[in-house]
Parts: structure tokens; sequence; C-alpha cells
């Protein structure tokens, strides 16, 4: 079953309608008939009663027709009783508002009922579902309407998203309350809210993301679709991932996969309700209009996910900046214009002197000394003339030199102070938004007015209109880079390996690694310290030696490097024997390289993603330098590539200040040989290459292990 | 002259008053005329009318009594005559609103004219004072009473300012229009507000520090008497130094150094007009209370400037996190509670697990399954009953275990969907400000309604409420940050060195600091290969060759390390001479060690700020690591072990992973010679040390150069 039933069913059944306004039966019951145009609406309830003239029936059984869509908001104990009678009633589709009384596998059993008969559930434990464009109101609170859709996972937070859009003229399409997803799941509803024309901007606040993977595609299917994903999530602090395991019983994938995630299908992953509703704004007002629909990206992959704080101005390369988003700023002030810019800047927005063509068009309409580079001072332009503002904005946003024009300060708020201003200030506002939408750019507002008649006109003309720079500048930047990448599918996972690993030895990992084309120094395994002496005839001399067969062989004393000769290798060697007890050890050459680049690589198995591949910086400081980037395994090279590339200190790799510049296909191919290991065993929870050794002519792996799971 | 007379006058005069509503003179008219009950007040207009019964007079020479205050909004041309006037009658404080007609020159004449008499001038080219307190209002716009006081350099921003303030239910104590800075400045104008009794929160809007130092001895003395500073200013882009000038003229202080004068003055730097408000409208809330008055340092000093980002949850140091601000959050959904968890972490807070016997306080209000580790989910325990809004939060905010109160969701918007809970709703808000009063901690309320009375009702208990949870976390971290340091006033300059130095080459600058201290390693200045030769028998090899008289000798190949016998020197002597033709060549030992951490020192001159040291992370990738902090010069030796210890790679210096410490205090003695031989030197634009080598037993400088002005 297709979930239109879901959203736009011709009948509708509240099972457990009330009188009461305090009720959630009396919330249900009221937002179905106010579809009743549209449908046939039945209400039930064991106990009699009505509501708006329509009767309460005493059981789906009852019913004159078959209920469609069928709404459950009864004790506990009454749901599944509820669920049969509707099924036997021929119902296929059902929303199970109650919360409490049966456990999980319980829950998961009426799921299963229900899609044994060809049905879908939503629920237990949710807050409903509402569709404003086909006058479906099953849920409690207000959903203005809107061009959002919002699948969420809590109630609270989806009424506080309502408010906020609906402060800034904005509402929903649809809103789907997941509650505990035995059936339909957040992939599910995403999904649906993707198909939906109405639907402009999907927002999504998910806790748990069950099959991650089937998620993600979900997610890139909605950037190919042209359909921007917000998602606000957890787990960014330890007490968050307390809440959640407390709150849903899951294990919290790492934010650091999250992002990743989001980074690669195009979902734009914010802080908040306010983030995501100022985001939400700019991108239904810009729909596919700006620089922001062109493809501006210089990283394909990275550390750098939505939360990570944006490189501040003159920080970031050259490079980058210049393909950034290129805003230009028009203030009341030169405070305000440059407090702006800063804030446009600190984002990775783009805030360029203007062209002299720019320029010139814009100084007719100044006062003679202010200033017109970038941000425009108007000095008082806007005051002595309110047309200048239109004037201004006009010859900006068809300047062609900037993707987007911010204009910040007082607009809006002329008619507060002077009534008789009221109508040219609405007519200079209507202005603006038609020369945003003939500029095929994009005008964003911020002004100190709030909820005024000029402020209405603006967003009516689809003018994005915020209360604070701030919230301009983060939703200019979040809307940036959502449009910078193609999206990236998660790679499909590949069938297990026909056996596992008997263990995450170094020995195992190295046959492992190495039968997948991953270099490692030459080394032979022994079991006594004469022959760790013949072979390392054959090996040479300096030469590390470790021990087999234990966990963290480092700190239990099993490694030692850069043995000299025979005589330090028994010495190494019978210490090495008494502190672990080894009973394997191998004897390999060291290796050394004058340029080179110390790396970590790891795969580890998150929760919900699977298998997860890394890269950072490795070497003595790695720690300090926390320079990592993430990417769902496996990966092809490009993709590894990205990754390495991504990293901050990405500019070691390609020849930094007169060195070799380093093998990187090399790295990326030992990246990727590692990842397809590592999700081609599936008993392996993590796998390590520790460190891996970039150099002019390649790349070799010092160590690695495994640990099962 | 106090500025007492700036602020309660008991006459003033407004010199081109005006009946016209939309000139200026009719605001300041009308403004003056607010304050009659408490002040004479005199309208002065050559063309005669008058205003609200008072009639104009024709110039300030016809006044009956001597006018303290004169507002002066006449054409530019007329300015000075109506000064001169003023003066003559016996009028010693002036407010110039005019803008525009005199230069600079002119400008400054006028105030050394006004005081030469003794008397004060604000402005030219301001917006005027404003004391909500003594009824004077001698400018445009509304200014709400309340606690803030304002000083700005941009009139439009104080308006937003306002604006925001008053939508938060606060406002002005003062405002003091900074214009031209003829002669009052901004730290006149800040010291005026930290006296001032009624302002409890001092906010400054500074594009031009003019006298760095100044400013920044008031910061301190701020911080001292318990006022808290809230600065903004701009340069942290490219185009907002732009936009500072073309609107100043001012050379904009380095960001970093304000961010430094901030840390160091116990200032906070905010990013916008919304962020200063929120986090001013806490401090006002919070007076002295709580947690946040108690000093919590660990860094002394360092570059996490306000504006920097904060650390993410898991990254900082155990140590440092301990330490932060320890928050409880109840939220009405597991959802909400858990962003703010986020919200609060990503900004260096910290939401711990809460002791036992807090949470069995909690757990007795909440239903069953609902989390009370921290964050606390009420899961409907607010529905339920209200009143366990104010059972909870007391529980919390007694509980000892943390310094602050974050509450999140649904409360205050109870009374909008049921008329019937307004007078329980305002109760529990009453109840909850009294809670937080009683328990002197703080207690923050973020919530999706907006201007309900029970809102009202917590904001005059000095319950703060935010619109959005990132406003309550960023006002928190903020006032937080407030109170972790004891303010560092700037160091005294050292008078000049009675010589100055005849160039900034590395024979010059390390005889210099050699006499301070600084360790080099052995060398001698030599002209001939062969006199290198012999010098080099003494020194020993390996030695380094550096050619002398070059402003950047690496660049042009004046530098030769390694050099491992007397071929090689002379080969290398033979190149170099070449390459620069240079005709003086320093031959120096080359020196090594086992465990050390190289560093770059080095002292630049801020427009205002004047001599600032930094130090930083040096070697090859010290552009990549990005890890310096700053101080103003000269250093104590506290200080500049402050600074290193506030470096992100600190941990390299105490022993990291096994290595050695190495000499942290020798690398502070070095920093504090070279500050101070740079501050003796105000002919050096830059004086540096790079790279400056750490190591067990010392700090050994390998090389230094010098930038005259």
């Amino acid at each position: 079953m297709s979930l239109d039933t879901l959203f736009d069913p011709r009948s509708v059944a509240v099972v457990g309608a009330s009188a009461n306004p305090a009720k959630w039966g009396y919330r249900l019951a009221s937002g179905a008939l106010a579809g009743r145009s549209r449908r046939t609406v039945h209400l039930v309830n064991q106990r009699g009663g009505g509501l708006d003239g329509v009767p309460f029936l005493p059981a789906l059984g009852c019913l004159p027709t078959v209920p469609e869509h069928v709404v459950v908001a009864v004790p506990p104990q009454q749901v599944r009783p509820v669920v049969v009678e509707g099924l036997a009633a021929g119902a296929r589709c059902f929303t199970v508002i109650t919360s409490g009384g049966a456990g999980a596998d319980e829950e998961r059993e009426l799921a299963a009922l229900v899609t044994a008969h060809g049905g879908r559930l939503l629920g237990p434990n949710c807050m409903g579902v509402v569709d404003t464009t086909t006058e479906l109101r099953l849920s409690w609170g207000d959903f203005p309407a809107g061009a959002v859709g919002l699948v969420s996972q809590s109630g609270n937070l989806a009424l506080e998203i309502g408010r906020l859009l609906a402060r800034a003229g904005q509402g929903f399409s649809r809103f789907v309350s997941l509650g505990n997803q035995r059936d339909i799941d957040a992939a599910d509803a995403l999904g649906a809210l993707i198909a939906h024309d109405a639907t402009r901007v999907v927002a999504a606040y998910v806790e748990d993301f069950r099959d991650g993977r089937r998620l993600a595609r979900t997610l890139a299917t909605a950037h190919t679709a042209g359909k921007p994903v917000l998602l606000l999530s957890l787990g960014r602090s330890e007490a968050s991932r307390r809440a959640a395991a407390s709150h849903t019983g899951a294990l919290v994938s790492a934010r650091a996969v999250v992002e990743a995630v989001c980074r690669d299908t195009g979902a734009l992953l914010l802080e908040s309700a306010g983030e995501l509703v100022d985001t939400a704004v700019l991108l239904t007002a810009a729909g596919r209009r700006t620089g922001l629909a062109r493809p501006r990206a210089v990283r394909t992959a990275g550390t750098q996910g939505p939360s990570s704080p944006a490189p501040a101005d003159g920080a970031p390369p050259q490079a980058r900046r210049r393909r950034a988003l290129r805003v230009a700023v028009v203030g009341d002030s030169g405070g305000q214009g440059a407090l702006a810019a800063d804030a446009l800047s600190a984002r990775g927005l783009h805030v360029p002197v203007l062209d002299e063509a720019t320029r010139a068009a814009v100084r007719g309409h100044l006062p003679g000394r202010s200033g017109c580079g970038n941000p425009v001072d108007l000095a008082g332009a806007g005051e002595a003339d309110l047309r200048n503002y239109a004037r201004i904005a006009r010859a900006l946003l068809h300047g062609g030199d900037t993707d987007a024009t911010v204009l910040t300060g007082y607009f809006g708020d002329y008619a507060t102070a002077d009534p008789d201003q009221a109508d040219q200030e609405c007519a200079v506002a209507r202005e603006l938004g038609e020369a945003a939408r003939a500029s095929g750019r994009l005008l964003v507002v911020h002004t100190m007015a709030r909820d005024t008649p000029a402020l209405r006109v603006l967003r009516e003309h689809g003018v994005p209109v915020y209360e604070r720079i701030e919230q301009a500048a983060t939703a200019l930047a979040q809307a940036a880079r959502q449009d910078r990448t193609a999206p990236q599918a998660p790679p499909p996972l590949p069938p297990p390996a026909p056996s596992g690993l008997p263990d995450g030895d170094y020995e195992t990992v190295r046959t492992l690694l190495g039968s997948r084309g991953i270099t490692f120094p030459a080394a032979e395994f022994v079991t006594t310290a004469d022959e760790a002496a013949t072979a390392a005839r054959r090996t040479g001399y300096p030469l590390a030696l470790k021990a087999m067969g234990l966990a963290h062989k480092t700190e239990a004393g099993g490694v030692a490097l850069g043995i000299a000769d025979e005589t330090a290798l028994r010495t190494a060697f019978a210490r090495m024997r008494d502190a672990t007890g080894a009973t394997r050890y191998a004897v390999e050459q060291m290796v050394a390289h004058r340029h080179s680049v110390e790396l970590i690589a790891g795969v580890r198995r998150d929760p919900s993603f699977g298998p997860v591949a890394m890269v950072g910086l490795g070497g003595v400081t790695a720690e300090l330098l926390a320079d990592t980037a993430l990417a769902l395994a496996p990966l092809t090279p490009e993709r590894a590539r990205g990754l390495l590339l991504s990293l901050r200190h990405a500019p070691l790799f390609t020849g930094w200040r007169g060195a070799p510049a380093v093998d990187i296909d090399a790295a990326a191919d030992a990246l990727c040989a590692l990842a397809r290991a590592a999700a081609e065993h599936p008993e392996l929870a993590e796998l390590e290459v520790n460190p891996l050794l970039v150099h002019p002519d390649g790349a070799v792996a010092l160590d690695a292990h495994g640990v099962l799971t």
C-alpha cells in the first residue's frame, strides 16, 4: 500500500473520539471533521455521544462504509482489538496515537499484523498526521499551511517548528509524527514527502535512524529531486546521547557519521528548530533561483559537516573562498553593513568588492561620501527616498558580480514611525520582491521591524525576512551548502566473505589486507629468538619486533622499533616474551621515507549505518590535530581521494613548502581496500591501519589490527 | 568637567528646535520637553515658532538662565557660531548632532575650543544622548527604560538594540551616541556608564578604538566593578575592514587583538545585536547570582576569544570540562531536552549526570519511565499538573550539583490554548522566579510561546526567556565566560630606549635580544669565506650560514643549514654571495634537541593598541595549525606562561605521550624579553623570533628579525 491513503483517505474513522476539548479524542475528531467536505468522517466511541452533530458510533464494525484510515486514540489495552476490528472492517491504514501499555515486541507484532493484511501502521505513540493540502488534520496543535513537509520523532518539536514557521509567514504541507516507527519509519515518511508536489522543502527530526543506509538512499533521492532536506538530530553531546538512549532505547549513531551522511547525500544537518526554520524559509523563498542552485563544490567530501564552524574570512585557502557564494550587502548604517559582512564571512560566504559597473549603478543613488564597494552604506539614502532601496537592490541583484543580496537595517519600519509612509513602503517592498524575481537572484532582508505590513509584502513576494542578521547569514550559508555537491547515494554493501576472520591479530589482518593490495613492509612470523635472528638476516636491520595475540600490543610492551642488530634483537625478544608471554612474533623491516605523511585509516561499524571508513592525520600529535574525515564504506577510489583531500592538512599531500607531493592515489587505494575488506567482514567491529605512511612513491601500512564484534 | 552635566543637566537648550515631526529639531525638542518636570528646557530657533506651548527663542544669548547642556542641530556652517555663543552664555556641555560640513581638523578645533573653556563636547555627527533615569531624551527614536547602558558609534545599531531589548522586556539606562568622538570618546562614555548605579550591564558598539590601551583600562575597571561589558565591533572580515576604513577613516585593529584585549579585561565580544541583547538580558536577570559569579577559570589566557567556536562536547580536555558551568536541562519532550543539551555542550557548557539526591527529588514528580539523569524529560508531567514545573525546577535549582537550570519547550503557552489555565500558569511562573531567587542560581526559559502573560511574569521575576534554544545557550555561555577570569589591565608601556635600532637585521636584533637574556646559538659575523672557515673552527660543524642585510633572507637564498664541513661551507658561501650580494654573514652553530617544540614568537604594533605579543606553534605546518595566542606587550612571566599554556598544542609542553616536559619557563622568559624589547623600541613595526626552540633544558632562538616602521 502506498502512503497516499495516510494523507488523503476517502474516509477516516477516529476511534476514541471525545467531546471534551482537553482530550486527544476531541482534537482528532474535530480535526477530522474539518476535512468533512473532502471525505467521510466517522467518529467512534463505545460510550456514545457526538461532536458537531456527528454521533459517535459504538465500534468500527458498525460503520456504514469501510474506513480507509483509522486513527486510534483509546486506552492501551484496547489498541489491538480496535486494529483487529478495523482490519476486519476492511481498513488498511492505521495511525495509533496511544502510547504505553505494550512492549516493543507487542507493538512489532501489531505492525506485522497490519502489514500482513497489506496495510500500513503509523506509530504507536505518535502525534498523528496532517496534510494541509487535503484538509487532513489528525493531530493536536496548530499546523499552519505552507510548503514545508515535516517528519518528526518529537511532537513538541513539531509544534515549536510550526510556531516559528508561522511567525515567518510559512507553514506545513504535511506533518508526520513517527512515534515508535513500528511500520512506517523515517525513510518511508521522507519518501512520501519528497514525492509530494506541494512540499517544497522537507524537514525532519530523527533520533533513531534504524536502517541508516536506506534512510541515506532516501536523502540522496530528495536532493536529486530538487527537494532540500533539512535534518535535526541529536548526539552531539554525551548528555543528548544519554537522553536518546533513555528516550528511544536506540543506540545513537556517532554524530560524525550522521554529518558525513548528510554531507554526501546533500541533506543539511542543523542545530535547532530555529535554524531549521530560517533555512526552510529561505529555501522556499528561493525556489531554484540564484547561485544557490549552481554547484559550487570545492570540497567534495570532508569533515566539514554542516555543524562544523565555517572558516573565518581570511582563514580558508583562496581557491575555496573564490568559489563561495558571493553576497552583496547593503546597510542603512555603516555599522550594520559591517556586522552583516562579518556574520556572512564567518559562515563561509564571500562579500567581494563589487565590479566597477555595479558600483557605478549604485553610486548614483547614494549621498556623496558613502561606501559602495560592498558593503554598500545607504547613509540616509533610504530615509531620503524610500525608492532608493529598490533602485539600489535592483542594481546589486542585476550586477552579475554577486549571487545574492542582503539588505540590513531599518527597512520595513518606516510606517511604524510615520503611517503616511505605509503605502510607499509597501510599494517599495513589492518592487524589491519583483527585482529579486526578475534578476533570478536571492534578496534577503534583515530588519529591526517585526510584523509590519511592508514585511508581509516582502514575504508574499518571496523575500525572506529575518529579525537578526545571524539568522539571515546562517540560512544563506546553509542554503549555499545545499547545492554544493552532487549527492552520493550510500554505497551498496558487498556480500560477506565466505569465511570470517578467526581474530583481529596483526598477522591475520595483514594477510587479509595484503591480499587486497595493501603494501606492508617485508616480515616473517617466528616463535623463537633463533628463528627471529634467522628471519632478520633476510629482512635486514634495522627492524621491528611485534608480539602477536595481544589486544593492545603497544601498551603491553609488545612492540620494539628500530632494532639495529642481532644482539639488540635477542635482548628485545627476551624482554618482550617476559612482558607479554606471546608465542608468536613478527620480525619486520623498518621503513623510512625522507618525505612522508603519516595517516590513520580505519573502519568502524555504526549501529545504524554499518561500516564507516575514517582517515585522519596520524603521528604523535594526531589527537591534538583531530583532523579526520568519514564516509560510509565501501569507498570508490575517487571517494577515498576526496576524503584525503578534505583533511585540513591536505596541503601536506600536494607538495607543501617545497617538499615533493606524496602518492595520494596509493593512499586512496589503500583506504578503499581497507574499507572493502571491513565491509566484507561483518564480524569485525573495527579494522584499522595505523600508521599508514604515504610517501612520494606509494603508501605502506606499518601496523594494523581488527576487533571482532 | 565630569560627564554628569551630559546626563542630568539642570537646564538644557535645543538649538535648531522645530515643530515639524519629520525633523531632528522636533525630536530633540520634544524629547527635551519630556524632562521638563526635572529641568529647565529652552528651545532655540532663529526663525521663531514654538512647541507644546514653549516659544522658540532666537538665540542662546537670549536665554534667561545659563543652559548647562546645549544640543546643536543646526546647518553645518552654523555649528561653530552656536557653540561660541553657548560658551559665551556660560554653557559647558555640548552635544552636536549636525553632521558634515566641517573637516576633521575643524571638528578637532571646535572640540579644543570647548575643552579650553573647561567644557565637554559629544559628537559631532552623533544621535545624541539619553538617560532614562533622569528623563533626558535628546535623541531620535524610542529608548525603552531599563538597566542596560549603551555607547554606540552607530545610531541605527542602537535603535536595533533598543527594539530587541524591548521585545525581551529590557531597555536602556543610558545611551550615548559617539559620533566622531572629537572630545568625548568611547572610553569616556564607558567610564560614565560603569560609574552609573542604575546601569547594570554596559554595552558598546565601537569601530574605532582610538587610544586602545586607555579603552582597555576602562574595560578592566568595569569588570572589577562587577559591571559586565558587552562589546560589538567589526573587522572579522576583509569586507567589514573595508567598510570601517571608508566609514570612520580609521585603521582597524586586527580582530585577534580585540579578542585578546576582551579576554584579558573580561569584556565579552559578541557577534551581533541579537547576541548582545540575549546576553545582556541574562546578565541583568542574573545580577551577581549563581555560579556565573564564581571564577571558574582554567585558561587564564588564550586564543579562545569570544568569537572562537567553543569546543564540542568530548573534544575538550576533561580538566576543562569539569570546571565549565554545569547546567541542568528540563524539557517538555525528549527531543527538545536533547537538542538543548547539544546546544549547551557545543558552547562549552557542561550538562552533567545529576547526583542521585537530585534525581530522587525530581523523580517523584515525573511519570514512570521518563529520564531524569539530565536532561530531565517531563514526558507530560507539566501538562498533567503545571505545578510540576515549579516542583522540578526547585529540585534542580536547589540540588547544588548544577549552577543553572534551563527549562525548554512549552511552558508559557498553556493559557493560549486554554485561557482557563492563565491564572495558574502565571502563578507557576511566579513560583519559578521565586525558586530561582531563593536558590541563588539562574533559571533560563526557552519556550515556543511569545508575549504571553506567563512570560511577562517570568521576566518580571528575573527569569530570562528566549524564543530559540541557541539564544539561551549562547547567552549562558557568554555569561559564564564573563566571570571566568580576573581582569588584567593592559600593561603600561615602558619608556622608549635611549637610542633606536638602525635596522631589523639578524645581527642587530640578536644583539638586542641577547642582551635581554634570550639564548642564541654561538655565532660569529664574517665578511669573507676565509673568515667564515676560521670562525667555523670555533663554532664547530654542522653549522648554519646566514646572509645579513636582506629583508627576506630565506626567500633570497640567504640561509644555508646543516653545513657539514669546510668544503660545504665554502661552496655555500660562494653560492650565497652570488645569489644575495651580501657583504656580511653569520656563521652559526646548528642546535638540535631530541625532544623539543618549535615555536614562533613575535610582536606587532597595532594602530590602536600598540605592541602586541604573539606566540604560536611553529614548524613547517605552522600555517595549517594556526595555533597562536596574543596579548598586549609587555608581558609578565605569568602572562607569557599563560599564553603558552593556552595553545591548543599545550599538551606538547608538559610531557606528551611519554616525552619529557620542555622548559616552558624558559620559553615564557624569552617571550617576555622579546615583548619588552619591542615595547621599548617603538621604531619597530615588527620583531620576531622564529623558530624559538623549547627543549627540556631551556629555549633557544634559532633566528630573529625586525621591521622598522
